[in-house]
This record gives structure tokens, sequence and C-alpha cells, in this order.
């Protein structure tokens, strides 16, 4: 079964994170593929990483990634992300894999959609979800399950700035 | 900071999960209260019922809720759970504080939307998480944050049942 978390509000990583500790909490084997985050101290790979039964894998910068004008490690380390996610999805070792924020990737062209898609076309038992905004309208077409989370009301847009432990 | 995550898509308890662990990873206090859930066996409850910096209350029955005939413990339940949500809202002991499904336990009449409205104008520094379907209007003008997740598509739709792990 493939989960797309896309659209522009609050909890699509957040409902990957809730679903892995649900899988953990019935015994299972999960992995995390993060894009576009590596080293950043985020408070769930801080709790998680080493919690048993879950494997994270981290790609990117410890920078933002500029859309407009990616380096060219961006590029390298999505192609590095995209080929251990292939990994991951073909090795039959996990119950749940979760692909965070590959929707952006592609859409910021770090990552080519086709290769997405061929990464949707793996068959593997494993529950798979990918989460970021603007998931191309051919991965929703092979998702099994999409939720958009829209933005109702944001306190952002009232002009408070991110807060560490709540938005990071 | 009060957040609501409703709508008829996956992800709304989860993603209040994931903040959870998020909070705890920043080494922050969390308490979880869930209503119409008590002594159903989630893989998260599982997870996180021994871990430090949580506490977890459940208020309910083994039994799902009838929505058109609820039984005298679900109001009792519920009147219960609103006690102690005014309780720990009051408490200043914790960062964040998840009240789960109770947009529906106020759907379903187990508690009256003036206890929510009044739950909701409890002055705290914490950041506040209400979950569910059903988010009555008053309660949306009142958040600080609102997201909708929304089903864009889903397998049930296609037969298929819950399966334990992933949707419980």
């Amino acid at each position: 079964m493939i989960h797309i978390y896309t659209g522009n509000g609050k909890g699509k990583t957040t409902a990957a994170l809730g679903l892995i500790i649900r899988t953990l909490g019935n015994g299972k084997q999960v992995c995390l593929i993060q894009f576009m985050k590596k080293n950043f101290v985020y408070g769930e790979i801080k709790f998680l990483e080493n919690k048993p039964g879950i494997d994270i894998f981290q790609f990117g910068t410890d920078q933002l990634v500029d859309p407009n004008n990616p380096d060219e490690i961006d590029f390298e380390e999505a192609k590095l992300g995209a080929e251990k996610a292939e990994e991951v999805l073909k090795s039959n070792k996990y119950d749940l894999i979760v692909i965070d924020e590959i929707n952006v990737a592609v859409k910021w062209k770090l990552l080519p959609l086709e290769k997405q898609l061929e990464l949707l076309d793996i068959k593997t038992d494993a529950e798979v979800i990918m989460t970021g905004r603007y998931a191309h309208v051919k991965v929703i077409e092979k998702a099994d399950l999409v939720t958009e989370m829209l933005e109702i009301k944001h306190y952002f847009n009232e002009g408070i700035q991110a807060r560490k432990g709540i938005e990071f």
C-alpha cells in the first residue's frame, strides 16, 4: 500500500512519524528516509534514532535548499537518497517505509519525476509513505491512499515565526 | 497556541503523535488525553506508555461508541475526560497537551460544545492540539492553526478493511 501525505498544511511529516511509532509499538520494522534534511537537529530524530526497530537515513545538507538555485550537492544527495530508497524498497526488511519530502525533491527537480514513479512501481509488502507538498498527479494516480493536509488557518499568516520543538 | 486537526482524511491523530515525539525529543513534557479510546490496544500507546516525559489518560470504553445511541457510560467517560483536560490545561505542567478525538465527542453530543469552548478559553503556555473530524466552526474560530486532513483517495473505498498496525 502506498500512502501520500501532501498539501500546504501542517501534519504531513508528523502524520508519518505517528504511523512510525504505531508500527514500532506493534513490534514491526520501520525505515525512515529523509530528503533535504541531513544534520538538522529535529526532535523526532533525537527521539527515534536509538530506538529498536527503526533505521534512519538522511540525505541533503544542513542548509535549506534554494529551490531556484540548488547546489550541486543537493542533486547528489537527492540521487543518493533515491538509491537508498530503491535498495530499501527491494530489501523486504521493513514493514513500513517512510520517504519524507520526496515530493518536494521532485518538485524542485533535485530528482526526476520518473525516478519517483520507478520507486512507486517496486513491488513490496511494506507500507510505503511518501510525504511533501506538491505531490505530482502521476504520483497520486499510483498511490492507494492520498491525504491532502489543507491549511485552513495558520498563525504564520499573522507574522509569528517557526518555533523550535513545534515546527522543527 | 491551539492547533486543530480535523477533516475526513487520515493523519489527524498520527500528526498529533508525531508532534508528541518531536516534543519529547526536545526534552519537553507532554500530556495525551484520549476520548473514546480506553483499553484499545493501539501500537502508539504500547510504544509511548512507559517513555519519560509523557502522561497518558484515556477515557471511554473498549467498545466503539454508537453515535446514534451512546451508552450512559460514554457520557460519563466523556465528562471525566473533560474534567481531566481542564485540570491538565490549568496545571502548567506540560509543554504540549494533545486532546485526541474531542471534536468527535462533541459532535456526537457526549460532551457539550460549551465545555470544549471553555477548555479553549483556559490560558496556558502549552501548545494545545485537539483532534477529530467535525471540528465545530466555533472551535475553529478560537484556534490559532487549523489543518483539514482531506481524503483525496482511499483504499477503504475499494473494500479493504482496517488493518492492525496501520489503521489502529
